[in-house]
């Protein structure tokens, strides 16, 4: 399963693509075991001046997203769930970004996945209230990366991809289970 | 002058488009006096379910206005600029609204001209602190319309675009008199 998390903002748009690999390893003589790995098969963020009219900034946003998409062509797209703004016109400008990248997913035909910062956090650093530089560096252990994504934008939407496939993959084991 | 107004909502978003007419009519033996008048070409509004995911909503809204620019080949697109939402919550889901209505006009190349509800209301009824149906009637007037534009938000979107126009003549007066 390949997902595209997208940590939207007015001026850096973070995004990370990540696949989940099953191996199956010869585990004794006729028995396999199946492990799963996180893959990062891109990351990275899309920035707008802000000095540029929003229509401008969103239509850059929008073209860079739909293109990331029709290159890497996820399953799935995740968002972070946004609670808290500074104020009512910072809350209405990141919502123009989100409301963009939506659009992308579902012009697509791509279902979109929301989660919130605390489950985001919990998934990747086992820690609701972890710090950005703990989510970056447990963002690199968990794909196996040399360096800590940058800008933290892209580390932050590598995260929000690793919490759907987490969740995900606990799903599905809960309903195979079942 | 064609403008379409849009008066963006989660459930209902209200489009409304105005064209500035001007007329030379004789007045007098060999002069000829410019007038002015607002013609109301379409309005009404875009109807989502709030039962639908969020991505799906904003992809219909999406399409209607891209529908309705190309068939009415605007001259600019008006919004109103939002400064209160009862919480951040509530101003995201507007701001997801907002950021497809001005994706829609920036990929037809059309600026968005952005306009207070007090300029709005001062622009149409002459009083920033006019009531819903004080702007509905206003509305009807100046457009010459048989009846007020249902629902609501048609006449809101109207109102944006009449807002428009208006400060817009003002302004191409004012530069032409320098």
């Amino acid at each position: 399963m390949r997902v595209l998390g997208i940590d939207c903002g007015t001026q850096y748009t973070g995004y990370g693509v990540v696949d989940l690999v099953s191996d199956a390893r010869k585990h004794g003589r006729n028995s396999f075991r199946n492990s799963e790995r996180l893959v990062c098969v891109a990351c990275g963020a899309i920035k707008v001046s802000p000095r540029d009219p929003m229509p401008t900034r969103l239509l850059q946003i929008s073209a860079s997203l739909r293109e990331l998409i029709a290159l890497h062509s996820p399953d799935r797209v995740a968002l972070e769930d946004v609670f808290y703004a500074a104020n009512v016109k910072s809350a209405l400008k990141l919502g123009q970004v989100r409301g963009v990248a939506m659009l992308a997913a579902a012009s697509a035909g791509l279902e979109v996945a929301e989660y919130s910062p605390l489950s985001i956090k919990s998934a990747v650093v086992g820690y609701g209230r972890a710090e950005k530089h703990q989510v970056q560096q447990m963002v690199m252990r968990l794909l196996n990366l040399d360096h800590a994504p940058e800008p933290t934008d892209a580390a932050d939407a590598l995260a929000i991809a690793i919490c759907h496939l987490h969740t995900a993959a606990t799903r599905e084991r809960q309903s195979a289970s079942r």
